[in-house]
């Protein structure tokens, strides 16, 4: 089958094997595949990577030397089963999936793993237990999002925000926007955000934020109320970013660490020792969330539309990965490795 | 009157002017004023503590091209009031005192001031509304553990712990042993503790440790249960350590920083987020923990004798610094600024 594969450090268009499934998978077809922060990252910093997994126990550290297709926001049409599995789900039923294949002791995650190929191909091996169908009426592209939907989600969720927090939102990319989203959906209000980029502001503005701010005019921390506790979202993920977090929060207040840095960073602790900061990192989402996050794209409580900037088949996913870095011309990039 | 006075990134004996209460303050004399780690690092970090407080709003800087004494862990006697001042305690009663003055818009503390000099002087001036009587029977040199037993037990309180979560101390000197205190005092079981000094191993023991661990000899992760949630107390403060616990500790684990490490740090986020660790940094205590230490002392419930490992006088103050570098030596130096 065809893939654009991460190879040599390069993205390139091939043919791959067929997967096959095992007992307890199932092969499906992918329809579209959103294109995540983290496989920019991973691609970027992909040495890091491997290096600083092999250093977490229970981690399968990706082989750079062999191929690896990325992909962990997708949707599907199920094709065929594994020998002796559950045919839950019929052949040419749409479904989502958490991008998990459990391998025995550990678990491998679809899309960044050398056994398991993500959505950058035509077909991909699931496990069979955890797919989700996709309510009719639902677009393809659309369900895609349920993945990052729930990072955001997550995010929020770990934030355990208590009445009179008021959050902030730093950066409204997919992880920003879709916490935002969490946010209104809880109720919270005023939602700040910040960005640089004017059409992320906008997007802002759309999923729920109240007070949108661009830095690069005001301080976001000014628009702060006093007497409460500032909940901040750091949904950038670059090295300083937390260090200017730590300079700029106010007393007291409780960091959600959602942006993914792979790379080594400097704090100075004096700053969250003074002000008694806390930080929660997260990742991911628990199966719950991720089950929900489909339901409210299906009920339309997520404008999806908007947040679908565009489309590419395989041979577009290289120039996809350098289109992301402008943030004016794209939020979601859906790859549709059927697309020609 | 004399103190020890840190000028010219020296500690030197010398006479400074007589401190004159103001309307408000008290004057008082000292009785026992205990070295704090923070002395010593303020000590060897002055310039780069003076330039990050500088960055921190309301914070006011110490100006180095002039005199500071140290000394913020003190019991002391009432002298005299300030003009219009109620006279709530009697000449020649003994006290205890948060260090902070009141000072318009901010506060200062004394120890860290200028205008305030703390306990390594004969005499001071305090904020009289803060002053707590010592109860009779409670000597003078342990009401003055009462500071940093608060910083303990205030770390404690701000780790919210939940049933079933297991504490590991990472670092048993004056804040380690504290907050060993403090989640003795709660019923928390088991609980860790780990240190290289066989003499603070001893005394993590006394405070209250169920298992103390030569991190020479064993990792104390490995003493973690599996399945119940890890609160790491990081009660060292040297930079590298929060990365250390980073890789070290278990998924969830909730880290506790008590520490206060003055240097700008290195982390690997990643560490972070693939075990969506949550960081709590922690500063002083609040006026009730402050109290309640004072009344844990004066009951007994607190070990005080074997925390205080030695006293000097003024002249012995510079000698003491130096001294509190070995751990087998020395856990808490009282300076008795009348002691020849």
């Amino acid at each position: 089958m065809k893939a654009a594969i991460f190879r040599g450090g390069d993205i390139v268009v091939d043919d791959i094997a067929d997967p096959k499934p095992a007992a307890g998978q199932v092969l499906v077809r992918t329809l579209a595949c959103g294109i995540c922060g983290s496989d920019l990252h991973a691609a970027k910093h992909a040495h890091n990577m491997v290096e600083m997994s092999r250093r977490v126990a229970g981690r399968i550290p990706m082989d750079l030397s062999r191929d690896i297709v990325f992909g962990h926001e997708f949707c599907c049409e199920v094709l065929d089963y594994g020998p002796g599995t559950d045919k839950r789900l019929k052949a040419g039923a749409r479904a989502v999936s958490m991008p998990v294949m459990p391998t025995g002791e550990t678990r491998a995650t679809v899309g960044y793993s050398n056994d398991y190929p993500g959505g950058y191909a035509e077909r991909m091996v699931l496990a069979a237990p955890l797919l989700l169908e996709v309510p009719n009426g639902l677009p393809s592209d659309h369900a895609a999002l349920t993945e990052p939907l729930a990072v955001g989600i997550h995010a929020v969720e770990k934030a355990a925000l208590q009445a009179d927090d008021v959050p902030l939102v730093i950066g409204c990319g997919p992880v920003g926007l879709a916490a935002i989203v969490g946010l209104r959906l809880k109720g919270v209000h005023p939602i700040i955000a910040a960005d640089f980029s004017p059409k992320r502001r906008e997007l802002a503005g759309l999923m729920g934020a109240d007070i949108v701010v661009d830095p690069a005019q005001e301080s976001p921390y000014g628009r702060l109320p006093v007497g409460k506790r500032a909940v901040i979202f750091e949904c950038v993920g670059v090295p300083g970013l937390i260090q200017q977090v730590f300079e700029a929060a106010p007393r007291d207040a409780r960091i959600v660490v959602a942006g993914v840095c792979m790379e080594p960073d400097r704090i100075e602790p004096f700053f969250g020792i003074v002000k008694e900061l806390s930080l929660q990192f997260v990742l991911g989402y628990t199966p719950e969330e991720f089950a929900r996050c489909l339901r409210l794209l299906a009920e339309g409580k997520v404008d999806a539309e908007a947040l679908v900037t565009g489309k590419v088949g395989l041979a577009g996913v290289k120039g996809a990965f350098d289109e992301l870095a402008n943030p004016e011309r794209h939020t979601k990039i859906m790859v549709e490795p059927w697309r020609h």
